[in-house]
């Protein structure tokens, strides 16, 4: 099926547009857990924690973020949890979002496809339904990607971090701006991906930290899904995830990463704490929509 | 010892600006040499093939540049031959300059520091002397990679394909392309880090396949080592190797990939024949040198 498509539908029948963050801070998975693993059992600890953190979370969950750099700085014990999670995550029923950000050109950006989505000759090893990558080699650094109907890629256009403007803001002398730029070519490959939602399998990542930002990209990227990161945590603004999302309520992703996996009273309720502060999160998230 | 100052060391040693990218493109690596293996030994037949290489191009290398992709795409077993290389490559004294632009934010950015450059808790699982990374989302995703004196990173500024200029060849309100945008951002970076070399320990990637630009980078760029892909079978282009240089013939290395692991003659000469390739390859950039 469509990618789009199918994110749409699963926004509908959900009543959520949360995308769930998996994130391995080392420092932040509680002393509680950590303490019930010896330190030859990480890949054990990994997959334990952050399979229960998406058994706690599927229903409130639109799609999981895994963030691969979290997994790849474990070496083999993070990259064989990050594969037996994502296993656990489809045998759930549940979509996968790799934060890669991945980005090269021609016969690399290709292998860098096999490695999520496979090719005719390989299977994918970090089998995934959508990717983030990077935009800044232009198009025949993506095009790659682009080859199944079935996969998506979020392209990052206006990041959620302070120094993303040193870049993306600077004004082009056409009055756009850098990030304008690479949302004008994102818009032209959703457009050329289109499905019958009316969104396109390329994306773009817009941070929820720049509120005037998301408004004037929202506009650019009639056909394109946001994923919109910098929800929670990073203090995203309100009025930013109601201006990611169409006059429908369609079109955007909000994730958060921290605030779910991490719960402040995890000590007391486990993952319970998890499942409600999904929740809290998916329903905020729906206040927010626009009516 | 500080990155930069040793290489401009070695390349005055060895007399050689040429770095070895060593890309296991399937389709490419020779049939005699893969009939050898059967399917299950995929991670012998990676590390013999490229150990090999490397034991053939070291005198004519200044450092070594493993493509990441191509080894993920392989999964668990592209990944061990890749962790066996990098050891092949230090302990016959090379350099390892890993191509994975990786970029991302703050606390992630540094989850991916640590798997090529270790941290005061993990050590790093790639083990490599330098990283390719993309400056997309500012310094604040660049500084995490900048902790070490002895290690380097390769921002992407000018790259070598086709449609690299979709976004980098964009004219800002300064007059500044956004390739000059983003290497005067590496420039800042290169002074703040600069060794006794004069060179830093950020450098830029420019492409050899855009000589007008190459001439303008390299002004712009005065204390940062440039790496240039392109030479050889992406028809890089002479004028712009040689626009690469200092004055002194100094503070650029050039990539050459294909041309050095699959030469024609393979069939007849094996390995002998990767050697010849390196030491003309080597030859032939040290006749670019300006006068």
């Amino acid at each position: 099926m469509h990618f789009a498509d199918e994110i749409i539908e699963l926004c509908r029948e959900k009543g959520s547009r949360l995308v769930v963050g998996l994130d391995p801070h080392w420092s932040l998975i509680p002393e509680s857990f950590k303490n019930k693993y010896s330190p030859d059992q990480r890949e054990s600890l990994l997959f334990d924690y952050f399979s229960n953190v998406v058994d706690a979370s599927i229903k409130a969950a639109v799609m999981f973020k895994p963030q691969s750099a979290f997994f790849e700085q474990f070496g083999q014990s993070g990259y064989r949890a990050l594969q037996r999670l994502i296993a656990h995550i489809h045998s759930s029923g549940g979509k996968v979002l790799m934060d890669a950000k991945r980005n090269d050109i021609g016969t690399t950006a290709s292998a860098y496809a096999t490695t999520y989505f496979g090719s005719d000759t390989l299977p994918p090893v970090l089998p995934s339904d959508a990717l983030t990558v990077n935009g800044y080699l232009g198009s025949d650094g993506l095009l790659p990607f682009q080859k199944c109907l079935d996969r998506g890629i979020f392209v990052l256009v206006k990041t959620s971090n302070p120094s993303s403007g040193e870049l993306q803001d600077l004004i082009l002398n056409d009055g756009r701006s850098v990030a304008e730029a690479v949302a004008d070519k994102v818009q032209e490959m959703a457009l050329s991906t289109q499905g019958r939602s009316g969104y396109g399998n390329a994306g773009a990542v817009v941070g929820a930290t720049y509120p005037d930002h998301m408004k004037a990209l929202r506009r650019r990227l009639k056909n394109a899904l946001l994923l919109v990161p910098g929800y929670g945590a990073q203090g995203g603004d309100d009025a930013a995830i109601t201006a990611s999302f169409d006059g429908e309520g369609m079109g955007a992703l909000i994730n958060s990463s921290r605030g779910i996996c991490f719960p402040k009273d995890f000590e007391f309720n486990g993952f319970d704490a998890v499942r409600s502060a999904a929740l809290h999160a998916r329903n905020h998230i729906q206040s927010l929509l626009p009516n």
